[in-house]
């Protein structure tokens, strides 16, 4: 990451426009993707070019001063307000982008100038970005202790770590949140294995977590989302870890679809399971969340098609017959008592109603 | 099925060679592969031409009379031993393999002439084939009154099935295994809903049971492998019903990469989980599974690559870095405790030592 992408996933450029790292092409090809707009923000969002919880509430944060930044007449309390409205549709369930885009126009002022507002729009954002990075580097210090004592267990053989999804620093500017205390591992010299799943239908797995892996150094195999309750059944998985898109004060993490299957075997097999996730995935206004997290319904076409390279370009081929529906539920919600704990920038924390109410109190 | 393929998946042709639908091209293509000699077979096996454990064990009774047929000169006790042995290393987890080719190698008495023997053998395999089907047709009838007592109580509204893999005719000459009751309840006018799990790496789901069931008209979706979760904690799913390549004597099934995951997210659920197969799947020499059944690693290209149609031929795209590695293991073993019941030919049965020991002596 630092050799090759020394500001992240997603940065302002010379130009004063956003830029991200464009994670559609990954991990095939590099692209960089330029945003000028809210109208391109929202596309970045909406079709994934950024993705993760933390990096979504980022772009968002540089949506609303680029909406504001775009309409010279308008007033720049109703003109950043609107924008907010508009990023919040792109997509429902990752809890960042309502606390970054409310954050933003919160930090407006009607009484100063549009230019002062202007300033104050962009260091909001920027200050999110960094917000964002720091908490993501605690979260590894954080959950750092956590390998180190399974390390000392396991007496010079790697440690083995489970994930799903990218939780890395693609989905979170820098660092990123369950693979963060693994990368502060692998600078320790710990020695590691992380058993990737591929996560269909997106394969967010296999194509970005690997790629980020692969770019540390640091030994991975990729795995069917199938894979891992037989893998834990052998005893070849020492920790579970996940990121969250979006957390209640009961402790239910929201995370994308097949994490609820992995935390059962993980229970099931008396494995640890940890979701790692800043505090800005904690929604302050749910109290439990299999009912009630919003579970956004995706394109059937990601699951009737699997993208992947064909030596030349990226290429889709459809896997199921063109007459039969497909459904895409894009995350799913595991309930607290199969998460052993939080690792957040705050400590680590247990998954229950009074833990987290100390955590968010702090 | 009784339309388009009314001998099923394998048959023998009008010039004794034996013919199966080469499942490779499904649902894009309809190609019919032809098998002349035990090399031919070992292929179709290895290949996944033909699958599904109880259409293996048919295909390797075949083989084992195409090996006698093909060697004029030699002893055809011996010949049929070696055949036997060679097929039995095309694939080790289904059991039905090695029971087949063990019942072909007895059903030989060699003071009989060559063609007494091979008439024996030809015989033998037809009515490994034979009775393969109709236990699939008898495990369809004990598994209905499972699906009527649902429909009776979700009035009118479809009965929800969940399935992993392929358990249909496709992997058992006619009716299936997991699909024959659902077959049998569509046939009676029982309003049904599958939910079709894609079975990565190989997708048997998104192309198998999704293009069986569109062909006999009962409503399915695809769902990738990681929805099943999600689908129970919302009240998506009343049953789950899957097939099994290796049964132990307590109880314990082996099947398709990701079944456990499902059997866990049932019980988790308080749904009911059952497996349904041929007693010929139940190993009478293991009495437990999760260390014992031997479980299949294939070539990690399977997991790295996905397979589909782009809209002129099969092609497959790489889905992961190229410096990534993968594994790929093929099957897993479900413990008894989470499998509500068998459903066999011989009757509904608990997975539990006695009840299937009971089951076997009758």
């Amino acid at each position: 990451m630092k050799r090759f992408f020394p500001d992240g996933s997603l940065w302002v450029s010379a130009e004063a426009r956003i830029e991200a790292i464009d994670q559609r092409f990954l991990p095939f090809r590099r692209v960089v993707f330029a945003m000028e707009s809210p109208g391109e923000v929202f596309y970045a969002i909406r079709e994934m070019v950024v993705r993760g919880a933390p990096l979504i509430g980022v772009a968002a944060a540089f949506g609303v001063y680029l909406g504001v930044y775009g309409c010279p007449g308008q007033d720049c309390v109703r003109c950043a307000e609107e924008t907010a409205r508009y990023l919040e549709g792109s997509r429902p369930t990752a809890v960042n982008l309502f606390k970054a885009t409310r954050r933003m126009v919160r930090c407006l002022d009607p009484s100063l100038s549009r230019e002062e507002n202007l300033g104050r729009l962009f260091r909001e954002a920027c200050r999110t970005r960094e917000e964002e990075t720091e908490a993501c580097r605690r979260i590894g210090e954080n959950g750092l202790p956590l390998i180190e004592a399974l390390a000392a267990r396991k007496q010079g053989r790697p440690v083995e770590i489970l994930t799903h999804c990218n939780a890395g620093w693609l989905a979170c500017v820098k660092w990123g949140t369950a693979l963060a205390p693994v990368y502060l591992a692998h600078e320790k010299g710990i020695p590691l294995h992380v058993w990737v799943d591929e996560t269909r239908p997106r394969n967010q797995g296999a194509r970005l977590t690997a790629w980020e892996l692969g770019l540390a150094g640091i030994p991975h195999t990729v795995i069917p989302d199938n894979a891992g309750g037989h893998l834990m059944q052998h005893g070849r998985v020492d920790l579970v870890i996940v990121g969250s898109d979006r957390t209640t004060l009961n402790g239910d993490v929201a995370n994308k679809t097949g994490t609820y299957l992995k935390a059962l075997a993980a229970r099931d097999n008396n494995l640890p399971f940890y979701a790692a996730l800043p505090v800005s995935t904690i929604d302050p206004g749910l109290e439990v969340g299999v009912r009630n997290i919003p579970v956004e319904e995706r394109d059937q076409e990601e699951v009737a098609f699997a993208e992947g390279w064909d030596g030349r370009k990226l290429r889709r081929v459809r896997l199921t017959p063109s007459a039969s529906p497909a459904a895409n539920y894009a995350f799913d919600v595991t309930p607290a008592r199969l998460v052993t704990g939080l690792i957040t920038e705050k400590g680590l924390c247990r998954a229950d109603r009074q833990s987290i109410a100390t955590l968010l109190s702090e």
